[in-house]
């Protein structure tokens, strides 16, 4: 911990443990080193006779499946292992009717459980899969990258990729239980893990000043894998669950968690999500710029607060701008039929996320197109 | 009314309403004679500024389409017909998709509405659409068949069919109201007409023996279309309402429901779901047969019951054995595999709904497949 910013501690001893108030929908995010290891005995203890789905990709079951299944062995729990390929291709309809069929050829029944064993593409798609068979089964999330562990899968939003966007079909679904490991991002390619970062900076940039504050002064101990990281997963975990219990379906202040996320998929979608060019956290680490760069603009921010975001984003090694972004991108007016398709817009009137200071995001229905196309193109032509 | 057996009465002036009670998902069944002309009325003082998709099959759509659409017209509500092919096989990935990807297409935003004008196949259809694209969009039902009247409309349950059976792939999600125009049914073939009549006796057996008398004494006059068809739909939303509201996920009671379905079920995939052979109604009405004949030969009931249903099913003109079915039946074991296959399975043991007399069905969990086998064996070569 930083001896300059405090936060309040969380437990210290062993897994820390976050909670989802969710009433007959709560659950428990389970987090720190070794927490895999004991995924046998938790999911033998929480679901007594089931049998399982284990749905991964195949870097992930590369690397983790055959302990994953080594433990559910140990507790002799049954179990299918489904694997797509990896990467966002994945979230298609294909791939969710392949799993679908699979599951049930499998013979799953209604009380026996999906487990999502990898990223935020394996648990957006094996969730959908849970919402929908039998008209929904038991559900565990076991995050493998610092993206699904602070962000994906928590909260219960599933899907998958239509034609004209990102998540736009799928269904709120929550997990009975989630399992994250952060020891097991010790494994992450480094640019993977500082994808995932942006989300954390994300929570402080949102509603908790301190907490970036913190990041600020911790954040190579986060990546270099000491307790400060389990504090800043569970810190994530925390923030987003307080905001999913007051909102679970998005009718308000839930869409404060899209802070960056408008803009971060519409440069996504831009790049025909080539990974290569930019990944999600990327996306979103420009886009958490731009609205802030757009909101200086407005006149709702101090200057000096964007330029110290910028800065700790590029610290960390993230890119800011678009002009960050390698090759060839399309004009604003592309980026804008994006944004108006993506579901945060209601009635014709875009919805952004917008601030007054760090830690102090909010919810603004009725930002006028005009304004956004011309700060685009600016940043598209610096 | 029949003069002989008095069921409590409904509100008589206007159309009734039958309100399915649960919190915040609650919503209104309205039903008599001409609520569908009054259907743009409805939907722009509920869903004001919203556009509207409007998912019929061809031979709705050639039927009611038109007068539908002028409804909306005459009070300026933007909206998109979309239209699948009759029949069972539209309830299947394909064109789930293709309608997902239509309705993203026409830009309908979050608080827009999905429109199921048809009978439980494009109910079940476009009640999964509305479950998932933007994972939930706002959904109303306007049934027009009996069967979607009395039941596929009223209870949240939509989904389609996968390779391994009937509605294995879906979501619980309810509409925010449901027209039921008794009198859109006069343009019914009557063969359509008597399946769905199947669903409304079911809602007797299972837990009214006052309205199960009742529907013996009044039957002509439902399929007349007086205002005992009315009284006969009303009644059956009701009894339907009443237990979707006890039990919205059936984690028990809601159960009930399925009498005869899960006979019904593997018969009707026990003929490749060739609706020349045989309806769902159809399969309904057996497989209730087949459900009190299994309960008399368990010594719960007694035969004068049986026989009691079975002179009504076939008074009305609807089957009671598998071989009133035309063609050729696969062996016992056939449908065994199926029942096995069936949702309504936990844990390797058999849950059939039985009963104790009319109107005293209960959830069975445990019945032995041994028994099961040699009723079917006994039922296919009598």
């Amino acid at each position: 911990m930083s001896d300059t910013v405090e936060m309040a501690p969380l437990d210290e001893a062993g897994p820390r443990r976050v909670r989802v108030d969710l009433g007959p929908r709560g659950y428990d995010i389970e987090i720190g080193r070794g927490v895999f290891d004991g995924a046998g005995a938790r999911l033998e203890a929480l679901f007594p006779g089931a049998r399982f789905a284990v749905i991964s990709d195949e870097t992930v079951a590369r690397l983790h499946l055959p302990a994953f299944r080594k433990s559910l062995e140990a507790h002799g729990l049954g179990h299918v292992a489904l694997t797509v390929p990896a990467g966002e291709a994945s979230k298609c309809f294909a791939q969710y009717e392949r799993l679908c069929d699979a599951v049930l050829d499998a013979r799953l029944e209604r009380g026996d459980v999906i487990v999502a064993l990898g990223g935020g593409v394996v648990g957006d798609l094996a969730g959908f899969v849970a919402a929908s068979v039998r008209r929904g089964m038991a559900f565990v999330q076991v995050p493998t990258t610092l993206l699904a562990q602070v962000d994906s899968s928590v909260g219960g939003k599933t899907g998958i990729n239509a034609r004209q966007g990102k998540n736009l079909i799928g269904a709120f679904y929550q997990p009975a239980l989630v399992l994250a490991d952060t020891g097991i991002l010790d494994s992450l390619p480094p640019r993977d893990f500082r994808a995932g970062y942006a989300e954390v900076v994300k929570y402080g940039l949102l509603g908790d000043a301190v907490f970036f504050a913190w990041l600020e002064e911790n954040w190579k101990a986060v990546f270099a894998g000491g307790p400060e990281r389990d504090e800043a997963v569970a810190r994530s975990c925390l923030a987003k669950a307080e905001v999913v219990a007051a909102d679970e379906y998005e009718a308000g202040r839930r869409a404060l968690l899209n802070l960056g996320h408008t803009f971060g998929h519409a440069l996504e979608a831009a790049v025909a999500y080539e990974t290569e060019r930019l990944v999600h956290g990327e996306g979103v680490a420009i886009g958490m710029t731009l609205a802030h760069e757009f909101s200086a603009r407005l006149g709702l921010l101090d200057t000096l607060d964007v330029e110290r975001i910028t800065h700790h984003l590029k610290e960390v090694g993230l890119p800011t701008q678009i002009t960050d972004i390698p090759g060839q991108m399309p004009p604003a007016e592309t980026l804008m039929d994006t944004i108006a398709q993506d579901k945060k817009v209601s009635r014709g009137a875009l919805t952004f996320i917008l601030t007054r200071g760090i830690g102090q995001a909010f919810v603004e229905r009725g930002v006028d197109p005009d304004a956004v196309r011309t700060f685009l193109e600016e940043k598209l032509h610096p």
